[in-house]
């Protein structure tokens, strides 16, 4: 049975911002479709999330598209490069950071449009948020909007004038703890989301990396219980 | 050694117009870094094609990023869709072509961007031309401008000022012709090259799909011999 619910293309990486975005684009009466990629991170415990929260949020369809950005180098998620541990928080997105992958959200995006294309979906969802301002060029609401504007030339329904692409930045202007909120209000269960970094084997995270203590943070602000399993020191 | 030459980044998909722009971008100075796409076509010819030219030409790098816009479908180059044979040249390029792929350059180019940025390279060389722009949106020069934008606000050199990414389209006003014509004063070997959409097991051209019967009117206009294997009907 076909939805009256316009359909939407939602970025889902399994961490705590795009599961939110994904929980307010069904919150905004969207049908989901949620993207996930296989872009060679170092561990699979990011896309086991992506699909847990895509099920638990009701996503009605779950595609991951692998892509290897690992080709050409260039970052600590996908390269061998140590990540850093044990920052403070106030050092954290300043300047570039070490894990920037090249034109990432540029690739996403263009995923998220060739999907929304063959979907019929004119809404692209992503997470991006405040935090990410300062270190990372393509989370900037000027990135957004020129992404946006060149979509509609880029499409058949934009070029016959039937769609207007939109791309939806519900977190852009929210701290890590006003996304949290907004995602228990929600009913997300951030326990199913992944933020580490550098994982132990079985997927715990190991509380020290900077998206670690970004979201231990941002829990902390919120004044809501942290559900992350965190490894323990004899477990690694 | 490291070379004089500034780097470019060459998208080469293996037929005419991308064998042309590469031999544009080495004839203008650049080193040429190839980027080719392994996106679920039916064949491998094509991608054959691409490693013969790049080496022909002194690409001094060639990389094929593989992709899987199959995972959305949407055109018959990737899909299970019958190719259309033996249209009027006149027909071709009337509406959008079944062949499309969706956001097709708008993904390409974002890999380009990707190699770029990791290779320091502020160039990026694209095929595009005359005959695409009734039929691919994302060929026409207000696409390439408004990608050209988006990318000087995508990477960490645009927000830093130290470099400014061009996305050069030299074929961009001219017809199959004047491409072919080009490409032979500086010595591109049109044999190596692949178009047909439909080719036999040994790579054999049919002839009869529009990506042939645009090539052969091209050889014929420009009045230079075309050099393409095509399959004889006892052959298939």
């Amino acid at each position: 049975m076909a939805s009256d619910r316009p359909p939407a293309i939602v970025l889902l990486s399994g961490g705590i911002d795009s599961a939110t975005a994904l929980a307010i684009a069904v919150d905004d009466g969207f049908d989901a479709y949620a993207l996930s990629f296989d872009y060679g991170q170092r561990h699979r415990h990011e896309l086991d999330a992506a699909h847990r929260i895509a099920a638990a949020l009701g996503a009605v369809e779950h595609r991951t598209a692998r892509i290897d950005l690992r080709a050409f180098g260039g970052s600590a998620l996908t390269d061998d490069i140590a990540v850093p541990k044990g920052r403070d928080a106030g050092d954290i997105g300043e300047g570039i950071p070490i894990t920037y992958v090249p034109a990432r959200n540029t690739i996403f995006l263009a995923f998220a449009l060739a999907y929304a294309e063959v979907r019929g979906a004119s809404d692209l969802f992503i997470g991006v948020n405040a935090l990410d301002y300062s270190g990372y060029p393509d989370c900037r609401p000027e990135f957004i909007e020129a992404f946006e504007r060149m979509a509609n030339l880029a499409t058949k329904a934009g070029v016959e004038g039937t769609t207007r692409i939109r791309v939806r930045t519900p977190l852009i202007a929210l701290t890590k703890a006003e996304i949290i909120r907004r995602g228990a209000a929600l009913g997300v269960d951030y326990a199913l989301t992944h933020s580490c970094y550098d994982p132990s084997d079985d997927g715990a995270a190991c509380g020290a990396c900077d998206s670690c203590l970004l979201r231990a943070k941002g829990f902390r602000e919120a004044g809501i219980p942290d559900p992350t399993h965190y490894a323990t020191v004899s477990a690694r």
